[in-house]
């Protein structure tokens, strides 16, 4: 098949009409029914879903617009069921449902959108979630990037369950699950124009097994999932959230040599990489080598490199002069000490 | 002010960092909080809800691209509301949330954003509806048409409403809540390239009032809201989900006399244009009187020109042959028949 004969989007395929129709028979429906819960067979305009009873509702959403939108580890596709799984994981959540919806660009391979779609039934099963509804928007050549995708999950959250920044206390332990920043640098170097090649792979993946294994272990305060911004800016969000300062020894962070080494190249810090399949906790003392057990004996290798990497103290009062603002530290291997500060601009775009 | 001090969004604005604060906390937040219940206000990853006991949930999703963004009568923010409140409305659900996401254009005005999101708040509160969640994309300038919106919605469902195109029967009356394609039309028309001005606004506007008032009616088969594709695509699929025939009376459609002067000026058929305040519904031969009284009840005129516009029929059986695909035929005022098929292609795109 020639370049000119291959199948694209046409702005029909986004008008609700026939086309429309055929694309979600022929494409969304093959990969997204499930025919023990045939919810979204009906097209429905809205899923109608039985919560469990006792459970609260967690809802979220996030669009992706990731450039490349294919890149070593994953795609759009993966990244965007597992965005949302995973904020609804560190929510304390069980994932169960998500919808999505396309911006499509007129002239886009219908190939390339079926092995996104693959990628996303693929990602959803390893979830453990369900697609239930969603939406397609075709726009006029030039006007998009591709494809862009927005999912929202709902999931399930104990009654009982109460994380938040205003549980945490003086002396909690910071945890990582593990290495940061593969999948901001996977992207980055993906791009192409650095002209160099490297193994680096997205760590794209459900955390709910991270969220899982911490079931019954008490003294849990908070989970984030460090995506853009990455872990320095999860933790200073900790640091605004809980009025505290947060302390990282850069000896305890995990490491990946290949992400260190690309960083270190192209003068970037993987702590304000963005992670895909991460997770930052904050917990008591006396439950992290709990935490870090139960992780590590995640299966599949998810927390293997998980490490305790720093802890929440008062904000530094100093004797003179106004209180500063709470904010996070990093104690280096060095001995010295850097502010972490949130990067105003500059960040990378379109990583996710 | 001059044009070139105007702020506009920047790629920072959706980095995640310092910029995406600003913006959540001195565009969204000021809009979008709500006092009573101030869900939104920690900015969590995903908003923990509690369902009322007994109710099933409702789940939808749409992305919004219309271009262009404003039109009389509304615009792409009034239009991301109400658009999931009516397929949550249409589903038989009391919409209660809303999750928001925007991709914006780097350079895109903050201050048309500001007026989009102003709308959308007011257009949230009229609809009885919550924004709990959201996220924000940007891209580089040229990788997108000024600003896109994703909307996803739940809505609460009785235990015992069961509404579906398997309740339809043969003698079902086809209900319409007021005149056809002024969505549809004043986007057009505001595109500015057509050469002619007119009065004709929007209809877009929550028709959770509409049933809201067939409470307790009994006989209402389905309800859906004419969007893309307009009344005569939602009656095909009326057509092949019930596997019925669908016979509409020209004489008795209620009609918007610009709308009709505009169409047939156009060579357009309203019936294919776009509404966003109107409900089909269809139900019991003995509930039609019924269902137009609460209509045309509805305080604010909602329901004001609601018609019952045709009836379901048995799909017509030819003597020889196989057996025709239900369909779904107009007599025309002049008593002849034609038949209006779903249209492939050739549809107004980024009508919503």
């Amino acid at each position: 098949m020639t370049r000119e004969e291959e199948p694209r989007i046409l702005l029909g395929h986004g008008d609700g009409g026939r086309l429309t129709h055929d694309l979600i028979r022929s494409v969304f429906l093959p990969h997204f029914d499930n025919p023990a819960n045939p919810v979204l067979r009906p097209l429905p305009d809205a899923a109608v879903l039985a919560p469990p009873a006792g459970w609260r509702l967690a809802f979220t959403t996030d669009s992706f617009v990731v450039s490349p939108a294919f890149f070593p580890g994953g795609n759009i596709g993966t990244l965007a069921v597992t965005g949302t799984v995973n904020d609804l994981a560190v929510s304390g959540a069980r994932p169960a449902y998500l919808s999505v919806a396309f911006i499509l660009e007129e002239g886009y391979p219908l190939r390339q959108l079926e092995a996104v779609v693959e990628s996303m039934a693929l990602a959803a099963r390893d979830a453990g979630v369900q697609i239930v509804t969603g939406d397609t928007k075709v726009v006029e050549h030039g006007a998009a990037d591709g494809i862009y995708i927005n999912t929202a999950g709902i999931g399930w959250v104990p009654e009982d369950l109460h994380w938040g920044l205003d549980a945490v206390r003086p002396g909690d332990v910071v945890l990582l699950s593990g290495s940061p920043g593969a999948h901001g640098m996977a992207v980055l170097l993906s791009r192409g124009d650095l002209g160099f090649q490297s193994p680096i792979r997205s760590d794209c993946a459900s955390v709910f097994p991270l969220v899982q294994a911490l079931q019954g272990v008490p003294g849990i305060r908070f989970m984030r999932d460090p995506t853009r911004g990455g872990v320095a800016t999860v933790l200073n969000e900790v640091a605004q959230g809980s009025g505290l300062d947060v302390w990282v020894e850069e000896a305890a962070l995990p490491e990946d040599p290949a992400v260190s080494a690309a960083a270190r190249l192209l003068g970037v810090d993987p702590l304000y990489l963005a992670c895909e399949g991460r997770v930052v906790a904050i917990c008591a003392p006396d439950a992290a080598a709990a935490v870090l057990d139960a992780w590590r004996a995640v299966p599949g290798g998810l927390g293997r490199d998980a490490a305790a990497i720093g802890h929440v103290s008062a904000s530094r009062r100093l004797p003179l002069g106004p209180r500063p603002e709470p904010a996070v530290y990093l104690r280096t291997a060095l001995g010295g000490t850097r502010l972490l500060d949130v990067k105003s601009g500059g960040e990378l775009p379109r990583i996710c």
